[in-house]
């Protein structure tokens, strides 16, 4: 056996080379998360340059790869463990999610049936619960641990079309089917666009129903539109609340909504992927009133349970529907000794590989206890609302939507408001500083539209932001602002 | 700001937690590896007592909690990165990946956008490009990291039907479009089939193809049947040819598949998920001549280049047909510097959130270099041939279909084969066997049917394995044949 050839270091390497990362990492977080650039500008071919070469065939030391990844990948990341981080809605990780991590990936759990991860297939179900009982949702909903929100609005969307469409579609496509219509509010996450395309649904099926001034659904819009589907021969078939929008943290009414589906007979879902770890708080929950009316619904640990990448997770509530969606099993999965309680979480996902997300979320939920979880996310929102204070005490900044939660819309206006009333010259002027503030690289930011207007935009689900960091925010865009101005 | 709470550990707590994991570490795969059960026949509910209650409101301490993973996650979990697990088809991880990892899960990338993880989104197309090249594709394909190969399977349909329907379905959805048939070998893997229902196409146009003795799609047959499908007014629109069955490795003839796709205008996409990889090498390359003329492809890191879980990739020779499918983007997505060459991952995929996959390809190929792999791979197909001569020798056991890479599908046939021709007794002696060994738990199979018949399977797709492993493999599995023939 001449070509035998094992991968494994030494004894005692593997560890030394953990040793070494956990420095580290010790360094980046010290170093990393306050008082330095968390994102560089550089261009693609900059880094490329770092990386690129052909298929390596003879290999390197690790030592001085681990060396290349602390000098070079984390110089051209962009540190969203950072406070100064306030783009895409993300929770910045914790750390104790991150020496879960490190034993997960030793563990090298593969759950898609029971006896191949029967630890991790366990624990995921409990973790599942656990979420459950924070938001209040019935706890013997059946749910499953997937990527992230696109993924999960995609499985929800399968368990309501495997649900209402009367036809046989697994089988026979949806070729001959009943034409089914879908409605969310004009605020709805891309992915659920995506996710009717993939069905095969078609997008046009997606009615996107107007919001109010709040940039909630408009209810009676819905209605309306629901009547005049039925009466065009189409079968309304779900709607989709959103707890939370990607724009202003929007939630949209839902025990209305909740009531609406069920008058019409329609399966009721709600996209609470950013938003409703909130609904587990005192301060929040009456914003939330309805939610758990929903027949399933999505809620990302990445987002705001601070587990760093990737956590996103299904719950429905019957759990047999989500089951019956899924489950298929063909011969060679059906290995171990079927008893009738080993539940195989492949027969509750699209996927069948899947690695052990829930030990970061039970690490989670155990170091840190859901009273804690609890006072970060009220923190986020307290300061989000104090950011709103400062805009709206400020002559140059103006608010663009409601702060409901933690995500503030707001726009630079000039000085005293002197370019109040110059849409264009707003949008010019904002678009300026969205990209002035990547330029710059203290903080980063993700803009957005609202109503049209181009908007700054901050969103706050990180566990380490104070005060002196929303402050440090405005001194930083100040400056950048008057570079622009200075231009 | 009185409910600011950060969830970081103090200075140095961190490091010392990592470090103790690493002490962890080193004793799994110094201790667990060999000499030792991989697995325990706990039932679920022996395992939910060590793990179930409530919501936990408050914190504990995470050293406790690195405690209760040390024993009793790993006791209850099945070992797989161990050379005496043989079930499903799996990578057993490899040290460097661990490191990667663990830098991963700290910098918590998320490469929706280009500019959300600047590195992330560039290393994943050169990893991607060195998959190209380490099986000879065009390098210039496009690509995206996934979970694993259902997802993947699904993806790469997506992309066929997006390219083959001639109907605008992502806008009308499939109602009244023009319905069309894959083609696959009775051998394909199930995913395919759950992609069928996913895509609305259904899974009575997934025509499952016979295979020939040595359980390779019948082209013969599937000619036939294409004309046949022309005839009764379907529209044929995919073969997949498999590259390495799940069942017993089998390697479909790609090039007369690629000719007649290519003879009928049709999509030619090839499951590479396990086997791949070894079209790399010298000794196997030849087994997939025309594999290389696939539209689009998959395999999976995660299986033979031995990288821990998830990693799975998608190729798809007109990068563009790959961006059409799956782009699509909304007004909070827009943000960043839309330089021409900042290529947003989120692009080529449903998915919008999506971890630094690529940093353990990455430390995999640059730690090892191809040619370690290569040897690797060579050393798991040689070990199974190693295998299937001690079972042609033997007289109490048999092959139960060809070993063309590294599985081996085999049976116990009594001392000197006195159960040969009663298939009954030999399907349930051997089912006997494979709870047998589910109980002993020094060995792990997954067992699968072939024409029909139960069938003990080695998968050999570990690094680590040796000719001894396969000589206890043999000896474990001989005591546990006897203490059920004695039972």
């Amino acid at each position: 056996m001449k070509t035998f050839s094992s991968l494994d270091f030494d004894p005692g390497q593997l560890k030394d080379l953990i040793i070494r990362s956990a420095e580290i990492i010790e360094e980046w977080y010290s170093t990393g998360i306050r008082n330095s650039k968390i994102y560089r500008n550089f261009s693609p071919s900059d880094i490329r340059c770092l990386f690129d070469e052909p298929l390596p065939l003879d290999g390197s030391e690790p030592e001085k790869l681990i060396e290349k990844i602390r000098t070079d990948v984390f110089s051209t990341s962009n540190f969203n463990p950072s406070p100064n981080y306030y783009g895409y809605i993300t929770g910045g990780g914790n750390h104790a999610s991150i020496i879960a991590e490190l034993l997960k990936t030793s563990l090298n759990q593969n759950n898609l049936k029971w006896h191949s991860a029967p630890a991790n297939s366990e624990i995921e179900k409990i973790v599942i619960k656990w979420i459950c009982q924070f938001i209040n949702y019935p706890d013997n909903a059946g749910g499953v641990l997937v990527s992230g929100g696109s993924f999960a609005n995609f499985l929800n969307l399968a368990v309501m079309r495997k649900v209402k469409c009367p036809e046989d579609i697994s089988n026979e496509g949806l070729y001959g089917a009943t034409r089914i219509t879908v409605y969310v509010s004009e605020q709805a996450h891309s992915s659920i666009d995506k996710a009717m395309d993939m069905l095969g649904l078609g997008k046009k099926y997606l009615r996107k129903i107007p919001t109010d001034n709040n940039l909630r659904m408009n209810t009676k819009i819905l209605e309306k539109k629901i009547q005049e589907d039925k009466q065009s021969g189409f079968m309304p078939a779900c709607i989709i609340g959103i707890a939370g929008t990607t724009n202003n943290g929007a939630v949209d009414p839902l025990k209305r909504l909740g009531d609406i589906a069920a008058e019409n007979n329609m399966w009721y879902m709600v996209d609470g992927a950013y938003g409703l770890p909130a609904a587990g708080t005192e301060t929040y929950k009456q914003l939330f009133e309805g939610f758990e009316m929903a027949d399933s619904l999505l809620i990302n640990p990445h987002k705001w349970f601070f587990v760093p990448f990737e956590a996103s997770c299904i719950l429905v509530k019957n759990k047999k529907l989500l089951r019956d969606t899924f489950s298929l099993v063909p011969e060679y999965l059906q290995g171990g000794q079927e008893e009738k309680d080993r539940d195989d979480l492949m027969n509750y996902n699209l996927q069948l590989t899947k690695d052990f997300k829930a030990l970061k979320i039970w690490m989670t939920f155990k170091t840190y206890g859901a009273e804690k979880l609890k006072k970060a996310i009220e923190n986020d929102c307290m300061l989000a609302r104090y950011a709103g204070d400062l805009v709206e005490k400020s002559s140059d900044f103006e608010l663009l939507a409601p702060i409901p939660l933690s995500i503030v819309c707001f726009r630079y206006i000039g000085e005293k408001g002197k370019f109040s009333g110059d849409e264009k010259k707003l949008d010019e002027i904002n678009e300026k500083i969205l990209d002035g503030i990547e330029k710059d690289g203290r903080i980063f930011f993700a803009g957005t539209k609202i109503n049209g207007k181009t908007s700054l935009r901050i969103n706050l689900t990180n566990h380490r932001r104070t005060k002196e960091d929303i402050d440090y925010l405005f001194k930083v865009l100040r400056e950048i602002v008057s570079r622009i101005m200075d231009y």
